[in-house]
């Protein structure tokens, strides 16, 4: 599948081979259970009233006519939640229901719940809400005016140095900064500046959000849905509905994708209060427009940076202006894009404004390496700019000024053992690198990305099962295979086939706490608890051992899944043979781990890119893609190899053709997956993948985040290909044809 | 509500209170969700085809028309089973799914899936079935009897004894001895003997058994029951399906009553083919009839004992017989009955011969101490008999012969600490006993009884919240509270609130193996698991506050709930405190303990019971009903007295009014609750209940399991009570109105 995809070989038996995923079968054949399958006895429907302006306020909303229908089983408004206790509560609860403002198209302002879908659907009408509109913004730029609607009055410039305080959208400032930016300009030769502008864009996961909810009348709330981390969606509805953490249960289903959307409650607590007040299990399905609408997209943008080089290419100093749209409430992902764009490079000098901007568009979320493509576009485009300027080989350059073990980021974070100029001679000495283009208007591109990646606390059991296997219990979501390539972890530390553990996720109730399964980290920390567990499993394997052959467990040694004497050879079993008889030499054995590990390792993304660019439309051909990634250890190959060719299919997507078209009144043109235009097969070629394995050593088996980094780089590495293929430099996202065509048109009027 | 109750008063915290359970006000408000709750996308409805002949050789099953009906999604029979091994293994299967023979009305013969439980019930029609029809026996003295129809052709008397072997429905013969008998009788004065006839009777719970399977295209089978162990049935539907326990799942829906009529699988196998056929999960429902006809009631028996005192009412000797029906298949109660009918004595030459007999009827499953109350009847009957005989007070003479630590009981067990002579003094000094009788037609009867408890593995996991409590998640289904007396041990061995403690049954996937909830042993073992899943739980506390405090965990000090450091008194913490710290300072805490104890605790029973028998029609009232237990430690004293109480009314109806009402061509003629008289509480006092506490030394707090002794005495205490009010010694159950007028006028005859 993979060309030249070259993957060490290790002393591993069970890492980096490619076992069947346990969920695969289930799920290619339909089987697999979602949140939206759920059936509970006497179960509602739920459906959300939205708002149908993107700003307004609430003056009255009167629910009577709703509640007097006999379909209608109960009503809900931000009434039904807690009560605010401060302005970050108030954030988090208006988000489910608002209060006495809408922010965006799609606010939800109330909730139904009938016996049907369709009466559900009815029922909505039937609710009456007088607003009072009000003027609107929906990107970035505008929102930052002085003469800008303003969504919160609360915010204002108090503090950033205006003489004046006054009422604002800008809901934070963030400056990082090393050296001496200053000094380091004017030790360039050469400054190079340009503006990039990015608009907002979906995770696009196929899956809606969906919520079931069953409030029973001991008080206990029992939640079942699709998520990234069920904890995260118990603690957040019981912080939104303020009852005990522990009088909600979360049951995880399985999720049709999530890219960092599915982080937080959306229906959730509605879905609980409509239960509450009806005492029936209720269910909650988006619509396409309404996950579109409704729940978190990644922010537009507007990036201006500045790098200065020596004529060597040498960088002296770099500096970035970062505004993101953070949507309705504050919190965009200025963070990653700060701590991640120019972490490619070792540069001395080096300052970076980022600023939080809220706008009339539903709030932000994370999407997949968070804020860290927008800020790399803009680098990765600079620095093709410099490097043809200079006449530099791009991989050159970025060898030459490329960040090692020890550099710092700009974050204040000093790399550890990291794989970046490993990644760049990976690319360099990759045969696609040197191929022949081969045609007219045809363009080759280049570009890295980084991804941090993230840790958390994590929990799993591991019970041994008389028939020699071991179930695997988890609180980690398996979104791409985790369960797998965490199953691979526990039986290699234990010695025993990956067939031979069933691994499950478990509900809130029934396992430790896990975060969630984001910042590429369920691998990691999830990996590193199980194999904590084996080691449990292991101990209690020997002591038994130590029972059986009457010794000391001090004499008992385990080696490759077999459990020996250590002095005499003809005494020797393994796990599948004390299985059976566990019951009777004391009872079963349970292992357990849970932890919150430190030493996360970043992960380089490369990729090259060969383009077509069709003159007459601006239609831009995929032609050939090769995505590197330093993965650590590559637990299991085929699934970072499926994460560098999902993160490189959603960076196209990203770069060429997704948006949020929004209209002048503030309303988003295309929530359909027909006109939301996400990149299909037919858009892509096959994505070849080249797995540099440059093993983490803060984590037992070397592991490194893997999900997130491959969509860091793509968007660069084609405004790079394309400017190649015409001359044209992009700084605008989506490069939709009308977009380059402009562009051509525009060079050829220059020219 | 208990009068005169005393409960020894103790150090304990929270073992001895009265919580509301944790799962009582879903319960109450028809919330829980049970086995035929269950909803899952495309589920189909599954019957079982049945036989319409006590005993028939199968000579074909044509399932071609109901294979061809559309509305017929499967057909199943016995070859879709695991193929057969050995004989054990064919009545195992045979049971589930007969293959060449039926053995009782009501045998599964197919099964059909459908898409409504309308079209299954037609499509059982469609099946065509030939039989040959032939002759059959439905009680245990015609099933001995020479000339009987022969069940199984390979059940012989070969090695029984016999010159010439032949076959036999006598499936076991089992002898124990202690000392002498024929010496014992030598030694007595007077020698006592008497019959007892005994009927078959169900259990009665209220739930119908119940199975949904859903067998996914990955060889996984996952089923949801409500059972007394899901670990049984996950293990005995893999060995009928013949695939690995580890591809079963079993998910433990709340249970409708099982009284040890749910310990094994009847639908589930039969679910889990139609599954695997149609691809969709199928469930299953019997009916109240296929309740009583083809699950597993209590032995229908035939006992005769003898007694040999000294004048003084010394015991010298006993010796019995016994021959218990077992249904179509080989394995009544016979231990049971064996090992505790003369347990509350202290007999030196003893002698107990069981014989195991095959008949036509459903294949008898365990009753709530199963066996005991059979044989106690027969034995507490006589020893009333003697004292009448002897003019002794019955008390005086359990008293004077009564078991105490260090007797050895017939099965070679010795006691350790027993509360028998506490019992019988606490109902010799009750008021009860001395109350006056007031009215004509009215007795009082005394008994006492004896049930051993069991116990097996157990797993427990205990998982802190960040909010303070304690999810704990455990392996013993929750038949009658024990989710709450396991809670509340581990909430007293960690010094919290049990209401900070949330209990809940994990699936089969999600926790250590853990034997069935019988044997009166999950609060014994599951309780001890807890206990050490929460000393667990404390080391870990320990060892997070000695890295709080930067001291040796040695230093840190556990008590009551308090975490303090050894020797500076300003530093302590609680689990409350630390919990929310937890993911900061090292990850979740996690405890976990899998058990197999030792040590159980048998458990002693007395009734006193007050009847009025209406002279004219034989109907017998109760009055007034004490009932006394030695519950070793009552860690919920209102869960022991509702054991009590429901024992005993479980045992007035085995006494007064249930029985399997028989036809002479074998089939049950009362197959309805209406026709099926089970008591309701019209039918019965209020009963009272005392509790003796002799904690047992075997257990960390003393536990003895309590669940089924309370209905061992009943039967014989209602018999002795009769024969106290008409001077009748009723002999055989049930003692309904017709038998007891008979046993009045044969006494009037006589005289």
């Amino acid at each position: 599948m993979a060309s030249e995809n070259k993957v060490a070989t290790s002393a591993y038996k069970v890492i980096g081979t490619r076992p069947i995923r346990h969920d695969g079968v289930d799920k290619v054949t339909g089987k697999a259970l979602y949140g939206a399958d759920v059936r509970l006895p006497g179960m509602l429907y739920g459906k959300v009233l939205r708002s149908p302006h993107p700003h307004a306020r609430i003056k009255s909303i009167d629910t009577s006519k709703a509640e007097a229908n006999p379909k209608v089983r109960a009503v809900v408004t931000s009434e039904d939640l807690a009560p605010i206790s401060d302005q970050l509560a108030k954030f988090v609860r208006d988000k489910i229901l608002a209060s006495d403002k809408v922010l965006f198209k799609g606010h939800p302002v109330a909730a139904v719940a009938a016996s049907s879908a369709h009466d559900v659907e009815e029922a909505l009408s039937l609710i009456e809400v007088d607003y009072e509109v009000l003027p609107s913004v929906t990107n970035v730029e505008d929102a930052m005016k002085l003469d800008a609607p303003v969504l919160h009055d609360h915010i204002t410039t108090d503090g950033l140095g205006d003489e004046a305080p006054r009422k604002t959208n800008v809901a934070d400032h963030g400056q990082y900064k090393l050296g001496d930016v200053d000094r380091g300009f004017q030790d360039a030769d050469q400054v190079f500046e340009r503006e990039f502008r990015t608009k907002s864009i979906h995770q696009g996961y196929i899956e809606p959000q969906n919520a079931t909810a069953w409030w029973t009348p001991d008080g206990r709330l029992t939640i079942w849905c699709s998520s990234q981390g069920h904890f995260a969606i118990r603690d957040g509805t019981s912080r939104i509905l303020g009852v005990p953490v522990s009088s909600v249960k979360v049951v995880p289903m399985e999720i049709g994708g999530g890219f960092g959307g599915k982080l937080g409650p959306y229906l959730e607590p509605v879905a609980a209060v409509l239960s509450r007040k009806t005492g029936s299990p209720v269910q909650m399905t988006m619509t396409r427009a309404e996950v579109f609408e409704a729940t978190g997209p990644t922010s537009g943008s507007l990036v201006k940076i500045k790098i200065g080089v020596t004529k060597e290419g040498r960088i002296t100093a770099a500096q970035a202006y970062l505004a993101f749209e953070s949507g309705a409430y504050p919190g965009s992902s200025l963070s990653g894009a700060t701590a991640c764009m120019f972490a490619s490079y070792k540069i001395e000098n080096l300052q970076v404004d980022g600023y939080d901007v809220v706008d009339n568009k539903t709030k932000t979320s994370a999407y997949r390496a968070p804020g860290a493509p927008i800020g790399t576009f803009a680098v990765e485009s600079l620095i093709d700019e410099i490097c043809e300027s200079l006449s530099l080989d791009p991989l050159d350059f970025r060898i030459m000024n490329g960040a090692k073990e020890g550099t710092r980021r700009v974050d204040g974070v000093v790399n550890g053992p990291i794989g970046m100029l490993q990644t760049a001679e990976a690319v360099k000495s990759h045969s696609h690198y040197s191929a022949p283009l081969n045609g007219r208007n045809r363009g080759r591109g280049v570009a890295m990305g980084f991804w941090r990646n993230n840790t958390g606390p994590s929990s799993v059991v591991a019970t041994v099962v008389s028939d020699g296997t071991v179930m695997l219990v988890e609180g980690s979501m398996d979104i791409g295979g985790s369960r797998t390539a965490i199953a691979q972890q526990f039986a290699e530390a234990l010695g025993i086939p990956v067939e031979d553990v069933s691994p499950q996720v478990a509900d809130t109730d029934s396992i430790g706490f896990t975060s969630n399964t984001a910042g590429s980290g369920a691998t990691f920390k999830t990996g590193w608890a199980a194999y904590e567990a084996a080691q449990d499993v292991k101990r209690q394997l020997i002591d038994r051992a130590a029972v059986m052959w009457e010794i000391p467990p001090e004499q008992v040694e385990y080696e490759d899944g077999v459990i020996r004497h250590a002095s005499d050879p003809e005494l020797h079993t393994t796990l599948s043979e004390i299985a059976p008889t566990l019951n009777d030499t004391g009872g079963p054995i349970v292992g357990r781990a849970s932890v919150n590990p430190r030493g996360v390792g970043g992960s380089y993304v490369a990729n090259i890119v060969d383009v077509e660019v069709d003159a007459e439309t601006g239609k831009v051909d995929v032609l050939r893609f090769t995505a590197f990634q330093d993965a650590g250890t590559a637990i299991h190959p085929s699934y970072v190899e499926g994460q560098l060719q999902g993160g490189s299919v959603q960076g196209v997507g990203w770069a060429l053709t997704e948006e949020y078209y929004m209209s002048d009144d503030g309303r988003m043109l295309n929530t359909s997956l027909l006109d939301y235009r996400m990149p299909t097969t037919l858009d892509v070629p096959m994505i070849d993948s080249v797995l540099i394995e440059v093993p983490n050593p803060g984590h037992p088996f070397g592991v490194r985040g893997v999900g997130e980094a491959p969509i860091v780089p793509t968007l660069a590495a084609l405004a790079n290909a394309i400017h190649d293929a015409t001359g044209v430099r992009m700084t605008q996202l989506p490069m939709s044809p009308g977009a380059v065509k402009r562009g051509i048109q525009d060079r050829e009027d220059e020219h």
